[in-house]
């Protein structure tokens, strides 16, 4: 059996999750079968559960991938600013609407739910260290518990991600975008 | 034959809905089959489809059924009551995700999406009004164009759907709807 290098390995994961995550965009969670996924990623059946396990796995990864991906923008330039780069690339909206599919599972799966929120940690912390450094530099009003206006950032956020997904108008959502600011900073 | 009454049909409609609602909430949009739809409703599949014509059909009927009751208390209340009635009704929330089941048809299905704005129209009418009668009556911000104001209440509800369809947590959630209000009025 030939050797195969951790880079060669690495490359095939990645070739995977790029194909795969074309695949859900396209067909939606559901309608993502492993002959789909098969095609999507030109890799056998056996190639990708030798590397994800389950269809729930893959999918799993490339919500990581997400939001290790959206904790850096927070960390630079907060979760609003993760809402523009959303606005801006209509070419990643397919893929949102995959994440609202998987709702359900979220409420009657616990496992999974646990899973995804085990995924989302990356996110959800670089949000909150986020908050935190600006209510102590000052930049935010202080006068709302930080915990809610994470919740209300949050909340905002699942709203942009079902409109954009639904491939509605985005016309004044840049605008909203400034209110969602404005109301955590606190209007001087 | 024998002649049905108006009072009759209108009764047999409102089974149909009734039963129909549970029957989504429980399986979902696709989970919802004709065997499902006609064991919920203790209908046949032939009663069940001369009142509605198919599936979506039968859909956007409960969808404007929901319209119709929240424009009701927009009317009186405004939108951020109708996101407090739905955080203070779980057990509506299962109901909740079968419309974000729905969000890859209004973006890949042009006339599913033409109905389905129809269908909403009572509901973005009477907030338009109930916005521009506050707007009159010196109730709201006036520096931010009150279509910016709509779309901003809009996201939001859309986001409070998708989280409390996911069957997290709705704590903070009511404090979120206090900014959110307070952002529409402008604090004085």
């Amino acid at each position: 059996m030939p050797v195969v290098s951790d880079s060669e390995l690495n490359r095939r994961r990645h070739d995977i999750l790029e194909g795969a995550r074309r695949c859900f965009a396209e067909y939606g969670y559901e309608g993502a079968t492993v002959r789909r996924l098969e095609e999507a990623t030109g890799k056998s059946r056996g190639a990708i559960f030798h590397h994800f396990g389950d269809k729930e796995t893959l999918f799993l990864a490339l919500a990581r991938e997400d939001a290790a991906r959206q904790a850096e923008v927070v960390a630079r330039e907060g979760l609003v600013q993760v809402m523009r780069d959303m606005l801006n690339h209509p070419e990643r909206h397919d893929w949102l609407s995959t994440r609202l599919e998987i709702t359900r599972m979220l409420r009657t799966d616990p496992a999974f739910r646990a899973q995804w929120q085990q995924h989302q940690a990356v996110l959800d912390e670089a949000v909150t260290q986020r908050l935190r450094s600006n209510a102590a530099a000052d930049r935010m009003r202080d006068d709302v518990p930080v915990s809610v206006l994470h919740r209300y950032l949050e909340t905002m956020m699942e709203g942009f991600i079902a409109l954009l997904a639904s491939g509605g108008s985005t016309e004044d959502l840049d605008r909203v975008l400034d209110l969602v600011e404005e109301t955590v900073r606190g209007r001087s």
